[in-house]
């Protein structure tokens, strides 16, 4: 049973997660590149070797798309849904590669009430992909709109 | 024929489009969201009216998803692809609804060659997709590296 978040439950230094684990594989590379990122380091082993890349690399949309879903099925369970009013500073430090295993981590940097909006604030949180040695693959910030508990 | 564009190619206020124009169906939002980003607002129209968006609206990263294919189909095409460090300021400023017609340009803000790599640079550009109105749904800055042409 999740507990739903309200603003008031937030609070700078919280650390959210949970046991979710995705395997990337080649296939699921490749069929995301197909359809969204046709380039060469991200559609088969031996077209990527000869590229930057060196390999078979995930599309950096492809990693962001698998960490929304590892964080909607995380502990972080803010009333109304995680709504993004949008994203700072992403990067993608390392890349994705087949058989690696993610997980994402998400902490509140700062938590504050609307100035027009009674009934809602904003939250700041640094949301976190790390692969299976816990190095991270992605990182950004994100401003969420989170509704205030209700009275 | 595509133009290879190597970094002596860009200047700040080229702007780069073409024709790609992408469609976005309710089924698509649906599938998109069913695997990536399973929340009430993406996942049917019924269900998206009881929430903050009052009616169904694609994740915001089925739209960068999107738009990463406009741009690859675009005529913005340098040398080595397009090949990114990282994304600043990602905002979704309205939602991209069913039936939705997307298209990007990417315009050129900066280009400085690489302090310590000789053979490339750093170029700058702001993506913006536009929906059939001409409203922009979203923005980034992406910070890309791009070789220099081989002499």
């Amino acid at each position: 049973m999740k507990t739903t978040l309200y603003l008031e439950d937030l609070a700078p230094g919280q650390v959210y997660g949970g046991a979710g684990r995705t395997k990337v594989t080649a296939e699921s590379i490749v069929a995301f590149a197909r359809d969204f990122d046709p380039q060469d380091f991200h559609l088969g082993e031996e077209r990527a070797r000869r590229t930057a890349f060196k390999g078979l690399a995930a599309s950096g949309w492809h990693t962001a798309a698998l960490t929304m879903r590892l964080t909607v099925d995380s502990d972080f369970t803010p009333a109304g849904g995680i709504l993004g009013a949008g994203v700072e500073q992403l990067s993608w430090p390392r890349p994705v590669r087949p058989g690696d295993e993610l997980r994402v981590q998400t902490e509140v940097l700062e938590v504050r009430p609307s100035k027009s909006k009674p009934d809602q604030g904003i939250a700041k949180v640094r949301v976190t992909t790390l692969n299976q040695k816990n190095e991270t693959v992605q990182e950004f910030v994100a401003v969420l709109v989170v509704p205030k508990r209700p009275r």
